[in-house]
């Protein structure tokens, strides 16, 4: 069941990659940053979304507020794809697979006939697509599990190192959002723990975005298949099976901050439904807490979607984060740049 | 099959407190503390087990050495029971779940008359050992599961304020080693980051152990029970169901590090076979590593057993230990004291 919900979000996701047009722009926005010693956040605009953020870190570390949080309990959650880097025209994971199936090709002639490896060797989405999920569990499993922890950490390293992102033609670590990096180091100088909470794989996660985000990978959680300890004659490994484990979307990440962190978050931001229960989690908190939703609003920098998108797809959030005054970046308005590359 | 391993160990812990004579004396020992502020481990006699110790941690923290290890690979993992504190004439969470049948009496007047609850009322530890596992998986599930995670969290806390160790007669919070609280201490101190990894239950550790060996909650990996999101009309809770989740324990320890932290650890401790998967997992480190077995040795004190105890049980790994060169702590010969309460 659980396994079915990952890979139908994966299904769609890819389906929108073949079928559907973007309406993004790659001719990147450069904007002169203005960055002064009073202000953390400089690539935000001032406005309500960035004066919400101030006031509450500012409220909840001052010791003679009310609000007080003691430092142990400053947990802050980030979802991964399309809050802290984005996530069109597919999930980046999905392109490490597509990638990994090219690469792996050489020493498996026999997949130039055999689906669903032809369909990706041919480039051929929409005879992907009609392998439907049998055919993305097979291409995923084939191309994240049969290997060890080490081995899958080196391919995904390899990977990065050269990769580049369809339409941007830059490496995916280069499409992390500049006022979200911002963001995490201003809670972290705050004291707050900074933790991703995706519905991406963990392991792949980990090869290479602590140093992109600043956040070491006991703090970084995600979904996982199953792993199996092998002594190996003395030098033990962890093989990775080709079956989930853990589907940490939607109910899924608060029971994973709870198993993992032991803690509510008092800081929680996400861009999609699948955040949504980790939000009313936070919102539950007894400390006072922050629930900071993306609403990705920006056709010609970044992509504009929300309510009717198959990937990152945001309705019950927005409604539930309007009905209770939860902070709504909107991303075309209140972020002077989206990427990095862009600051000058 | 994992459920089966778990309980069939609470199950011999049982059987060994039901029955078997302990050789235990309750008189405290009460030595004389020297501790200079040269020595970071004062309650630990001078010797090869401190020296190795000592030695390790000035090695790999030195930037001129060939063994400098990165801050952030400074991963320490520790066993609980038997390691941090005693585990003797029964694992602790035993003794809870007993004491918790007792306080839930009063709401389930048809436990006197149905097992295996209507031996633990009686203390009549030979009739609930027949009820084999069935009767003490029954016993667990009772009392861990059908209620909240915040539920359960003060459910423990009220009951570590008052409960006694049955020979000790002291709180179970105060039946840590003095010894390893200074190891995890002069750790910490030098940016090693401390881990519980135990056999035993996660939120049950988490509930009181932080301020006892000054780990976080989210610095605490154990095993668990499955739970389930609650939107609860808008004030979310996390059930607790009774059926395990996750066994800690042999292959598990690593397995777990794997999912949770992320990395390999370069210091791990343990007292059991149990333990062994993850002392292996240290060894493979690419850092060197530092394997440390605590052997129980000192009938006067504590307990002695080791090869043929149903608690505790240390055999492979005392013989991987001597074959491999682990560190073996002689409990008798190696600390000064045992508890904080003999400190002076």
């Amino acid at each position: 069941m659980k396994t079915k919900i990952l890979f139908s979000i994966l299904l769609v996701s890819l389906i929108s990659f073949g079928c559907k047009k973007e309406n993004s722009e790659t001719t990147p926005v450069v904007v002169e940053e203005t960055i002064t010693e009073s202000d953390p956040l400089p690539s935000w605009n001032e406005g309500v979304t960035k004066t919400n953020i101030v006031n509450y870190v500012s409220d909840v570390t001052n010791t003679e507020s009310e609000n007080f949080i003691p430092i142990g309990d400053r947990i802050a959650t980030f979802d991964n794809d399309g809050n802290l880097w984005a996530e069109q025209p597919a999930y980046f994971q999905l392109f490490f697979a597509i990638n990994r199936v090219k690469a792996m090709a050489v020493n498996h002639p026999e997949w130039k006939d055999q689906q669903p490896f032809k369909a990706v060797l041919e480039n051929d989405m929409e005879a992907l697509i009609k392998q439907g999920e049998h055919g993305l569990v097979q291409l995923i499993m084939t191309t994240h599990a049969g290997n060890t922890t080490d081995e899958f950490d080196a391919i995904v390293k390899d990977w990065i190192a050269t990769a580049k992102h369809p339409t941007k033609n830059v490496g995916y670590d280069k499409m992390v959002y500049q006022p979200m990096l911002e963001l995490l180091s201003y809670l972290r100088a705050n004291d707050f723990k900074t933790y991703i909470v995706s519905g991406g794989g963990v392991d792949f996660m980990r090869a290479f975005v602590s140093p992109v985000y600043g956040i070491p990978s006991e703090q970084i959680i995600g979904s996982r298949i199953k792993t199996e300890f092998d002594y190996n004659n003395g030098n033990p490994v962890i093989k990775r099976l080709p079956e989930l484990d853990y589907n940490d979307d939607n109910e899924g990440k608060p029971l994973n901050i709870q198993k993992i962190i032991g803690k509510k978050p008092v800081f929680s931001s996400g861009n999609s439904d699948g955040d949504l229960q980790m939000m009313q989690y936070a919102a539950s908190n007894k400390h006072k807490s922050f629930m900071l939703y993306v609403h990705h609003t920006d056709s010609v920098r970044e992509w504009a979607y929300d309510r009717d998108s198959h990937i990152g797809k945001l309705d019950k959030g927005l409604d539930e984060a309007n009905e209770k005054g939860w902070t709504v970046i909107d991303m075309k308005k209140d972020w002077k740049v989206i990427y990095p590359f862009e600051l000058k």
